[in-house]
């Protein structure tokens, strides 16, 4: 089972909407004959990968596999099916797939084919590789992660504005690793007109992920990096409530950049846009936005994991900018710890990672 | 020596104005007669210490000693004296004194008394364990320590001031800790109005350091716990520049307050504090204020050490407090990156702490 977290790690941020799974065979002496991961949705699942490998060696063998096999015709055949028929006798399963379509369905076709089934093996280490999969078919939402760079004073620029670059090399290519983790990276219309930010994995993930601006005004500046699709697909999120003027300059501002897209969404919220994300399939999104947006997405939820890379540097600054707006806390006693998950030194900078409870 | 050096570290917190010295004596054949340490100014010196510990053992030995000798008479006859008087025949030493009242006399007078002296033995630790006293030395200020409390989102302070407590009991004992290794603990008058702080190191150095208010208004309240002084002494520094009013009620606090000590300032200015303290014979202190005071602290170069414990909590709020006012930084290239020195988990907290540079 170790191994086969291994393989379904492998295709980490290129599996959404599907989760990360992983599979060997063992042959009926128990030698490994097989190994597979999914590796892109579309494409075959794990258990399929795994048993081709093994092919007539699987007969009378053991499938292990960090997910459920799934029962249901997808973009690709149901899993269950081919395991029967590869002749496996036995299957060893981490955890079962939360996924309504399955949900318990494949464990009970397996052994209703008369194959042994044990369920439950090294689960904690496969919920939590799925943990994102897991939020979004539990939650109906992407699992969020906020992240932010500051100085030690905890400034995210200077008081005019100026912030290129508070956190050095090492840690910004951990944001590009970081993105190409994520489905999605959000920001706000603000951050787009200060920073005119790039927000791609600089090629590490194919495709780039989606770039998201989330904009209640539609205030948005003509040129941008962001309106070039060349590289990375760009979407435009906003409200009914925006205004006329702006909703027709977005349009001409779609008809100039072929590639660029625009949502409507029921309304300007992070939670409104986090359910449109999860059912165009994102398990797992970024928010890389300014302090107002960032406490909304944390009020609302949307947040469940906070990444802040530190820099050994003092900007000061009484309006400088912070990386949380108002929370809207009223006592110390409302605020929470958050378990620490990661401590990490990126160069000069520290990166230090949290997780919300639940 | 890294037994002097040892040696000189007992005595940390509690020599000023003196500094950290630690001796010991070998006898003609090698073998270690004596030890000593300065434990507090007023006592012998180390090599008093250890001389004595040596008896006629010292005679035709060694003495090594973390600090030149010293040759003037203070509150202790000179040491210089005492080591030739002992017999000893070989001094090693690992930096000279930068006291003007020593400054090479020690060594001097020992080899004009033809002894051999070797210098400059451990010199980068023996400075590293001195550093707030040669600081004193050559600049005529304290070694200056800023410290804050912060959640991971950079704030001190709810929006409604709400701040005890942001870090958890570890790293509140560490700041106790810290205070027992500083001479001075300085406040502004704000904190003072907020916090009504205690500011001791809860009997872990005694005497308890300094107690110290900068206030520029002398708006201070009728009740506070620094005006006890009972626990630990307590000054209250201004400019010239304080109303009459607020000067006359400080006098009243102070007829009401036996223990309780004003000072006036050339001016009302953290260098001028930092002077002022410096011919108190402190050689380190520790700001614990607020955001306006530290940054004029740092503006004056009055901050040689910044320390941030960090909770994993996230306080929000715009107009909340953050650790620093305005540094008056313009652009990204004159801010500075601070040489990290220490990175320590305290409880959940994380303890990080930048030096200076020069």
């Amino acid at each position: 089972m170790r191994r086969a977290l291994e393989l379904a790690a492998l295709g980490a941020g290129r599996t959404s909407p599907n989760p990360l799974v992983g599979a060997v065979v063992l042959d009926a002496q128990g030698q490994l004959v097989g190994e597979g991961y999914h590796a892109k949705a579309g494409t075959p699942h794990a258990e399929v990968h795994a048993l081709a490998q093994a092919g007539e060696r699987a007969r009378g063998g053991t499938l292990v596999v960090t997910l459920e096999p799934c029962c249901h015709h997808g973009r690709t055949p149901p899993c269950s099916t081919a395991v029967i028929a590869a002749g496996i006798t036995r299957v060893v399963v981490a955890m079962g797939d939360p996924n309504p379509q399955v949900a318990g369905g494949g464990i009970a076709q397996l052994r209703a084919a008369g194959l042994t089934v044990i369920s439950g093996v090294c689960e904690a280490e496969a919920r939590e590789l799925n943990r994102a999969f897991v939020h979004r078919i539990t939650t109906g939402r992407p699992l969020g992660l906020l992240k932010w760079a500051m100085s030690l004073d905890g400034r995210t620029a200077l008081s005019n504005g100026a912030s290129q670059w508070i956190s050095g090399p090492l840690a910004r290519a951990w944001v590009h690793q970081l993105r190409s983790q994520c489905d999605a990276v959000i920001v706000g219309g603000g951050t787009l007109r200060t920073d005119d930010p790039l927000l791609t994995s600089r090629g590490q993930r194919t495709p780039e992920p989606l770039r998201v601006v989330l904009s209640r005004s539609l205030q948005l500046p003509e040129h941008a990096q962001l309106w070039d699709t060349t590289l990375a697909p760009t979407l435009v999120a906003h409200g009914p409530e925006a205004p006329a003027a702006a909703n027709a300059q977005l349009d001409d501002l779609c008809s100039n950049h072929p590639g660029l897209e625009r949502l409507e969404l029921p309304c300007c919220s992070p939670s409104a846009l986090l359910e449109a994300l999860a059912q165009r399939g994102c398990n797992q999104v970024l928010w890389e936005c300014g302090p107002e947006l960032a406490a909304a997405a944390i009020i609302e939820g949307c947040v469940q994991q906070v990444a802040a890379v530190i820099a050994p540097k003092l900007l000061g600054g009484t309006p400088a900018r912070t990386p949380l707006g108002e929370l809207g806390l009223q006592s110390m006693d409302q605020v929470h710890t958050w378990p620490a998950q990661r401590l990490q030194q990126l160069g000069p900078d520290l990166l230090w990672s949290l997780k919300a409870l639940g």
